[in-house]
């Protein structure tokens, strides 16, 4: 059960019901998630954590599902239950197939073996990938 | 440094040497980054390591660039420098361009946030999204 | 369902119960909380971490209440949900009211994202910060 | 090295410039640290960052020393060497003594010991502590 | 409840039944658990991960009751429920007492302290530990 | 460079010789590592450190070596540089060959792995598992 109270739509201040219509409107659904009657506990951090959502997971140089299982990625390696279900559930609405959802996970989970590798046998970085590759 | 002593092409076992050769080959380049030749301490992890990275990160139901990304996004949040800098560069080779790695990062620092969000309140799962909202 | 068997007051050697006692005066409590029933599973570790959480939680050049956020802080980026509710409790219980667990989750958010802004794009520390900024 | 080039000054565009002077004068200082310059490479993640951050960090219900000492925390507990640095700089600068640091690391230390003692024999949590304690 | 439909033996294609007999017949059970069942939705991602886990947990250098505790030390500090729960069932087995369990923990515990003070007071690494200390 | 100044042992008080004074009997050295130095900027963490390391990493129900792997486990997983490459270190003193050492790796690198694709795909704790198999 959340640490802190949800508010429901009904008893949201006009401030906190903008942003919920905003929420709604972008998403095309006619409800909210649990995570934003949590999160407007504070209305400025409600407001401040959707603007920065709704802008850094439209589209752009890389396509929305693509950012929805990069969100999965993250998500799966912080452990975020919350995450991964509601952002698997999102990259699914966008058009990831099981055959995606599995080859994500390959990758997932390869990348966290081979990130404990190199942590673990202290690997030194090769001049070629220095700062990433950028010549 | 590495704590372990790195395998060099010409010092290694025929065994180690057809792995090398097959990374080469399969990755068109003519010599060996420092994680496999620090794996190499061990032959059969070099082997099964290598093995799962090429069936894994071959282009399938998602593209050869994207999974770079995801393995960054990975590397990331797990704070692996040398893995950060490599698969950024392996992105990069594989057509990623400096608007797609802003985006990339703008999605991971967000979930990042996001994640600490959901777990720090305690947000219970919505019913729509449970088992990842597969109906 | 904890992996080991909870040692309950009553069914505790004198040595647990002397801990438990310590327990429950310096708090001002009647009952022991689940994590003292399960560490206790080895009495050394229940006695050394018992002291040690007395010792480092006590108010000194940091009062009680700051102390009970950086330690729910540490939770939520872990993912510990366990610890989350029982120090979110316990800020609560030293003073945090809804406003400040609204500002220390907002911070903690921050911070897990600009930490992964900052491995990801592999900043390079200045100058002015180096050592922590000690002079 | 970073894996984008740095964005410097008088090289910026004047949408970057403006956020460039905002955080030296926030902060009353004549320079901007690599972070910025890095974040810069995506002016939108610059802009939004930042101003998140300023938001975030201003004292509110939590003053600006404790903000910054629960940074230092989270980026403790991800092993985040550039945010370590630069957030103890920080709350140095406002106000944190080398007392306060240590009891800072104490805290963070003994809440990483305990979260995974309690993740570890999968504590189960009590009744009181339920929703973090809220009645 | 699991983000993808388990795969039971029944309905499995002979591809996946054959990896069910043979983790069946190593580990002398006649049931499948579902990590497997989950992990089939690609039946090449059951495979290389059902030969990797046997290859790498065979008893060698290290007997196979240590290697199932490394295995645990590693879930807790990613605080994966279903691993920290399977793998303390898988060691129990091998023979880990309640003794050794409590013991592993308080080791996982104090690494995981540790760790947070060497990272957050940013110590330098000594000449004598270079490379893992290999002469 | 540390955050905080480092205790030389001649400059020390004598609370804080005394603990290195223990330390190298006990380790049967004439230098003290760069950790207790750090850590000596608050004798009482200096002190509750060291005591909760000698206690823990002593052997027991398992063996020393077997506690520095585990630990070296933790740190890889945490990717604590310093942590690594020192008790990578220590274990080595305490008999971890090269052979012991790559299948530590291994085993770390397939828990992490595997911790990701259980976390990321959701998977139901079995009823055999439950309570880490405690009957």
């Amino acid at each position: 059960m959340a640490t802190v109270k949800m508010i429901e739509y009904e008893e949201a201040s006009a401030e906190v019901q903008a942003v919920y219509d905003d929420i709604m409107a972008t998403r095309g659904v006619d409800w909210i998630n649990n995570f934003w009657k949590v999160v407007a506990v504070q209305p400025a951090l409600l407001r401040r954590t959707w603007e920065g959502v709704k802008e850094v997971m439209a589209p752009g140089a890389i396509d929305a599902v693509t950012k929805e299982m990069i969100f999965v990625a993250v998500s799966v390696t912080n452990g975020c239950d919350y995450c991964i279900n509601s952002h698997t559930a999102g990259a699914r609405k966008k058009g990831m197939s099981d055959e995606m959802l599995a080859e994500l996970m390959a990758v997932v989970g390869m990348a966290n073996q081979t990130n404990a590798l190199a942590n673990g046998l202290q690997v030194e970085l090769d001049e070629a990938f220095r700062a990433g590759g950028r010549s």
